[in-house]
């Protein structure tokens, strides 16, 4: 059996045409051929992110942006908001960085209230705001424009938005809120093999950073911003995945934005009908749900083990079973990247073929 | 005028076999074939690294390992061995972490010399020390086992040893030298494209990173251990590199690591002997020059920026002006990675054709 396709919430498949892409030959970085690519990628990018703002291009996952930004922004103390495996994660990294920090929590599955947002803030202390736009790991898809709304109250306080499993899925209005960091790994919706992750910053965010004393140099947004201005990287850049990143870019362009918009709603409501026929109860609520990816529960009399295993030997398709603490109680589909009408149609009716 | 084959000092020019290899289908990095792939990169790597400790890959370019391993190390103070635009900036890094640092500066194009090392140390407050074994800025490869020797006869210092231009080119010896953080990237002479950096421990280096309090999370060295006993990273990795590092490892190996060492200096020598008919004077001393790029002074009468724009464009050959500092009045030419006896050739007649 080949490998299977998948439809795991990241990394997802890749085209051939983004493989091709990859396969151009190598260039130097410090010239004006890498120049013109990296200049390429910023029209749409900026599109995609809601911004006029350069969008830096960082060879890392996201978890290295995410970690940036805390280094580079937060100096007194960081409200983490966190309500799944990625969210809850962020609290320890800000320790682990030596930052102050604390937390809203939310149940596994919930949205982020803006409200609990706004009363932790009104306590004080704090300077920075980590929110996560698209929890991967329970499918919901919390309001990013009340969070920042409320946030944005806060005149001092800096607001920190991964969008890793939302951007080029949704729209984003990155300027419009007044989000200072917005970030989001290539790997999900984008349909790139994972390694480069694009970030944008706001005018407070580099002002802010210009203080912090412990940013380093790998992920230094100062550095980011200097180069950028030439149309190059800090360090040397995941080149292949750039060539890859520019080609899925003008295809990106090809299609529409409002369109692959359009589309990854579309497909998300196939298996939200699928869902619905077969019974499955969404995880995360009415209003609050992922376009790009969808969460279940999974029914106590339902072999889930079984219904992956028998997808992926049977019909060559790989879901996945749920993470962190939620493994096993939940599953999900993704649907995000190049699926269409009929790729989604493929994986339904394998899954009802499976079902039986 | 297609994209000219790259003879500049990383990145290289890529095989086609490598790009089959990216392009192999996409796998998610949280199952066992991901494990298995990681698994299988291991006993190659550890054989040119010279260790039996575990080869970390981390996602990001050689700074960021270079960097992890001062916040992961450097208590106290931190001695950099500085000769060269890649050696020189570890102390500014160093600064820009937070980190108290004191440098030697050697002359651009001297090798590090061990007894400055010995009487720096002898003042005592160190407890790490970098070190750059082939200065890919100007072509020195300087004596890693002396600086090995000299480092570890300081009980408490720890030995950050970046061999980003060196790694598969010559035999490394971590263990043996007692070198406490061996790093490399893959787009010099392991002739994959950029965006992945590899990387070993020792257990002293170990024991240190556990007492860090601001290592953070996206290269911490704990928690790149932790995973490495599951045959897996601590962030999402470059999966389409690792499948390329995968294909170049087995090519490796197949090749046999004392024939491609070989090749390295055979290549190498048709390049001195080269500079040596047209009397181009070697950057690097006698004894320290590398076997892996070669560096030389740009003669005065000498219209360099021509040489290397007509070869480029007459014969589709890229090949490097010099680098920071030193820009225009050196030049460098890299034998690295895949090139063999014909292909060295085909740039030796067409650099000879440029000369007239």
């Amino acid at each position: 059996m080949s490998t299977p396709k998948l439809f795991i919430p990241g990394p997802i498949d890749v085209s051939q045409a983004t493989y091709a892409a990859m396969s151009r030959p190598m260039i130097g970085h410090r010239g004006s051929e890498f120049e013109a690519l990296y200049a390429s990628t910023q029209p749409v990018l900026q599109q995609l992110a809601g911004t006029s703002r350069p969008v830096f291009l960082s060879t890392s996952s996201a978890w290295g942006v995410m970690e940036a930004a805390l280094r580079n922004l937060t100096q007194k103390k960081v409200l983490t908001l966190c309500n799944g495996a990625f969210s809850d994660k962020w609290l320890d990294v800000a320790k682990k960085c030596g930052k102050e920090a604390e937390k809203i929590q939310m149940e596994w599955g919930q949205a982020i209230d803006p409200e609990q947002v706004r009363a932790k803030l009104a306590e004080g202390g704090f300077d920075t705001v980590t929110f996560i736009h698209n929890e991967t790991s329970t499918g919901v898809m919390s309001d990013v424009s009340a969070i920042a709304k409320v946030v944005k109250s806060f005149p001092d306080v800096l607001l920190i938005v991964d969008c890793v499993s939302s951007f080029s899925a949704v729209p984003l209005a990155m300027d419009e809120l007044g989000i200072d960091v917005l970030l989001a790994g290539v790997q999900k919706a984008m349909a790139l093999p994972p390694g480069l992750t694009i970030f944008a910053i706001s005018p407070a965010a580099l002002e802010r950073a210009k203080a912090s004393k412990d940013r380093g140099y790998y992920f230094d947004f100062l550095e980011f911003e200097k180069n950028a201005a030439s149309n190059n990287t800090p360090s040397t850049p995941a080149i292949s995945l750039i060539f890859g990143l520019q080609d899925m870019l003008q295809t990106i362009a090809a299609e529409g934005l409002e369109n692959r918009f359009a589309r990854h709603r579309s497909n998300n409501k196939m298996i939200h009908d699928w869902a619905a026929r077969h019974n499955f109860q969404h995880f995360a609520p009415e209003g609050f749900r992922s376009v790009s990816l969808s969460c279940f529960h999974t029914p106590t009399d339902f072999d889930q083990s079984a219904f992956i295993k028998t997808l992926k030997t049977k019909h060559n398709f790989l879901i996945n079973g749920g993470y962190g603490k939620i493994k096993g109680i939940t599953f999900r589909i993704s649907n995000m990247g190049n699926e269409t009408t009929s790729t989604m149609q493929e994986l339904i009716d394998a899954m009802d073929d499976v079902l039986g």
